[in-house]
């Protein structure tokens, strides 16, 4: 059976390329799904890419990704500074759990510098705009090894 | 086509008038959307009027507006002192945003002192009742000339 | 017509038994809920007993609990620490609130010390694992009387 | 007799029009007098506008509001954020007070971020430039219904 | 020989039922030490009911409890809050601890948020007046099972 | 030639005795000075006794009693817990100080905590309504032998 | 039945006079006594002096005081800044309760800016030597009237 | 027409010289203005020198110098830690602004480490006596070129 | 007249060696105190070794080695933290303070990092077990050379 | 000519390998240069590679970079946490810079929650061992694009 | 002997001129040394100008200054916020010291709000680009009269 | 072999003994290392004794230090209070980490309360000058039987 990646999305990521291209580039959430599945199949994984912006079902999707994934690479954007929920789903899992950002968070609001993704995950990567979610697939299937 | 006011309400609003009306007041949330609808009809202006208890569906209709809406008005209720996920939705509109606010939270906990509004609201209006929200749509009119 | 108690459980606890059990113990959610159902029942009290991982869902079943129940047992999880909506959900109600805690949040990390639910509850019970829900139950009948 | 609204303004205000208008905008503290004047002159009112850069002569002109004025707003600009005396001031009084900015303060300088008026504010309205003095003056012609 | 259980009480609360009824409830001191020595002679176990307004003596119990009991349920009061030297005592001991309070410290002063018991105890029941610590017995017992 | 005590009163003061009795007293600042006045000529001083609403005037009167007085009682209300300027004014006086409240600021709203009077004072008094002045003129005649 | 004011005074106070005098003054805690037992006798009234080293102890005479007096004054010293028991054996007395301090916390050690006397008392009198004591019993005395 | 500097003084200033000569020299303000005014007038400029125990009155001054002067030197004195209002005020010049203190402030009270003057200045000079003002005059001069 | 060290230990501490030896070694306070007899004997010192769980009666102890002896070496264990009376107590002393520890607090938990007796204290020595204090005991003597 | 990337690495970290391989992995300082040299050469790029335990001179290597090279990896480990100088050298450079660790610092001690690299780096890459440093290469390469 | 005024300028500074010259001016280390020298010449003045991106090169070359020098003008750079080091070595001289910045550290970020100089400092020049060097030196020479 | 213990002295401190020696006394570090070469000698241990101003090269120390000694001494002096580089350093280590300070920082300025030392040393000794070294030879060689 092939092995499937988990890539998880939070709040308002699904506007990616239509709203201030400026900083968050010109490529929409579809461009990095192609672009993630496209690197995950050229390695041998599957990849299972989800969007939202309920908190709660961020949750969900961390838990189905803990029963049938084998890493989950996860950008909660906004949740990633108030979500004592995911911290806790997070740290339920056993497989490698990857932050990724698109862009640098230390360097924009205070509120942004306390991330409750990153004790509870492996490792992060952030400020490469696309590149971080290839980047982080890199990492994942590396630590897979 | 008629343009269209949004005007988003965050959590246990849908209660308003029937709990602790000595506070609240008697008006019921339906009571507000009357007054509301009447105010726009008025005016020229369509009304497109929610309450969800969910902090992500309330993004869901901060995107919404952003998309049909000409300005939004937001009693964010709860979510106004916790979501970063609300701030960051309504900081990709580009039209007029209202904090809208029936009681005065500055004279309440003191966990409501932040607000995640505020800082990316065109203008605030809290403390005047139901009056909260028809200032708030003379106000939104009035900066959409 | 049968009393009814609402037993409200937050994100991440329909993992309970399944996932680290050295430290949550082997009772499933389903044992805890056929435990409290039990109990209950011996009482002459209904039980409607709930889980979600939807922190506005949550406040849908407290104000479910305001029209239907006689008291909330109420074990919010990681919204514990977080949830103003889940505060100012409780504080409409005029039934006995039970805050519940299978572990002792106080022995765990800094950000778990802050509860939501405390101040807003008629008292607290936790760190008894499954028992925190039995004794819970004991103390929402015994301030019925 | 005719009711009279007082309308009291802080330190700096005087600058209206002349300074930073891409900031402030280009009305002057006399425009905002003569819109107010007109304003409550066709809804029955007189106005009584001041303006200080010394925050007791404002506590003076808030204690002469109590004695002949049927509401205050103000606009305490600097001192809004410094001031207990005017805190003080505004509690003794038992008409609606009605705290307005120009600006937005919540989007501005972390020492911004704290409001004397607030708390003791019948309600609150900023951002709205000009407009804000006059949604305030339909506030507390409401209010005093 | 039978098993004791030690109840332990900190400051003032030689003053229950005579003193502020109102918030304390009308039962005295003794009247609780009858209820919990009625309860757990009915389980088997024997009581060693305290009260001190002198944290060193509370100290002393402690280590007395240590040597012993089976069990400790302590209602510290006001050393709650300030006392390293109760957590120091508390933490030497293998038996279980069970931290009890009428009523509900987060809904009180500031200073009463933080507990030095909490940290050091197996669980904590809050809330319940004297009911509070009957149900810390049936706890107790039901930790010793 | 008499020695004069300076008995200097902050904003607000002049309001005391209608407005908010219950909290205050029915005693005015007519009544005050009357009382100061009959009590100093009894032991043989001289009284020079202002209020203002203005910080600035408030250390022009610091100023005027270092050159002409013997004592300063200082009830600075507001800027008791503001006014740098003030504390400055104090430090450069010889001459006893003693601050004095009619009511008790330690029981009030949080930023009434911190005094910029009690550190440059030879000692406070506060919570004795209209006595809190007679016992402070007991106090400055008694630290002047 | 002849009214006794009682006279509290907490850890190292019995060490007045013999040590560091050039601060606390030549008086010994006898000389306090002697000059409040003939200001009180003058007035018609008992006295109660006590000094304690053990913060529970002064909780018992707290307690004892609330049974048998008729005012408490209480110069806690260092327990002013630490001791909650203190805080709530004083809030259970229905009679006068005034803070007493030989020299003015507010201008020593940053810990000494607290009292936990000060929200439970009726007034304050600081920094005036052995006289503190005495200007207090004239307080005491007023408010008895 | 002769280029004006404005050097406007704070509070308790007016007192230099005869206070405290040790701490802040012999100099009086007097002797200050008469060097100041030598050293302009050396340099082709005239000097308009003001001192004002009132906060107010500073702001005033500050937006006469905005009118009428080329160059504002200011030792706000308490208000540097407090005025938020003075703050406003040189925000809205486009002249040159020069901080100055007679002492080092970061050497003093903790309360004295914050100015709302030096974020606002386009250049800051403290510790040297009088002096202080004679470079800041060089300063001005210099960038005024 | 023999020289007399005074060794004062706090709350906890006669439970040494039979509670927790992995932490604290096997080394009863017996064994403590034997070993500095015997250290004292030989350089020609009396001891006079103390234990108590009560604040005051260390407060007692400081005042009776500050009659009687010649150097206080003092492990206050958990009153280290929070006793301003210990502090205050030791303050009064002329003689060498020296605060002893059996453990590193500083790698403990975060309560434990301030210290009320190391800045009154001549010297602090920590970490080294028993040995904690007969380095204490030479440090002792040789200050008192 | 060829483009060089220079990797930079903080203090102890020649340790690398040698000392808790448990923590940081069997590889040495040495090792991972390897691995660099390789990947850097593949993609036709030359490596200059550091290691200092002063933070100066890792400045001074920040500086060598800006005229040499084409981009910074920098690995500043315990001056992350302190060095303004590094962020300052860092800010002046307009070559790409990202931020490595070895390790999660965000699982570790409180004091490595701030980062003085992010604010000024164009992104981050933590957690994944020897690898970190490779997907940083990637990252690096690709940036240049 | 010529007496000699020491500068010391610390990291980063050897950039000045060729990097971010809009913010830091055109104006080299060089240039500023050389204009430095000529004015300490035409004093009568020895120069000793050092730069040194390492924090304990500076201490060094403070040491050296209190035994060769007659005065020490310092820009520390970024080690003027994190430097206790060097608050250490400039306590020890006795010759005044002098804390220069180019630019206002007061407006830019907020850990640049902490001086490590300005307390041990003399006084202090900031703001004025190279002026505030020159202008130091007036200021040192006219302290060494 | 001969065994050799380290012993690392900090910032400032080659400056012993000629200045300020009424503070540090009149001891050189030169002293210092005779009195410890001497004590080593007579123990029958080598002696390492090094000062460096730099950070940087405390940690080399540090690191040569853990690869020929037995145990380290150290006196970081001002790095004490800054040096995460430090902490890192000693914490690689697994022989004993002694940290010594001639004066008592916990009776100095408030930086000077957080040791970066402390929670990575064995033990710790302050505040008896030359003699803490000496008593940490001691410490040293007991913990190596």
């Amino acid at each position: 059976m092939i092995k499937t990646i988990y890539i998880l999305n939070g709040p308002n990521l699904n506007l990616l390329g239509t709203r201030e291209p400026e900083i968050y580039g010109a490529a929409t959430l579809t461009d990095i799904e192609d672009a993630c599945a496209e690197k995950c199949k050229a390695a041998g994984y599957g990849l299972s890419f989800h969007q939202s912006n309920i908190e709660g079902e961020i949750v969900d999707q961390i838990q189905r990704a803990g029963k049938d994934g084998v890493a989950v690479l996860i950008n909660a954007a906004a949740y990633t500074h108030t979500s004592v929920a995911i911290y806790d789903g997070l740290k339920t899992l056993s497989i490698p759990v990857i932050e990724v950002h698109i862009s640098q968070p230390a360097s924009r609001e205070s509120f942004r510098q306390q991330s409750f993704i990153a004790p509870v995950a492996t490792g992060s990567i952030s400020g490469f705009g696309t590149n971080s979610y290839l980047l982080a697939i890199d990492a994942a299937i590396d630590s897979l090894k």
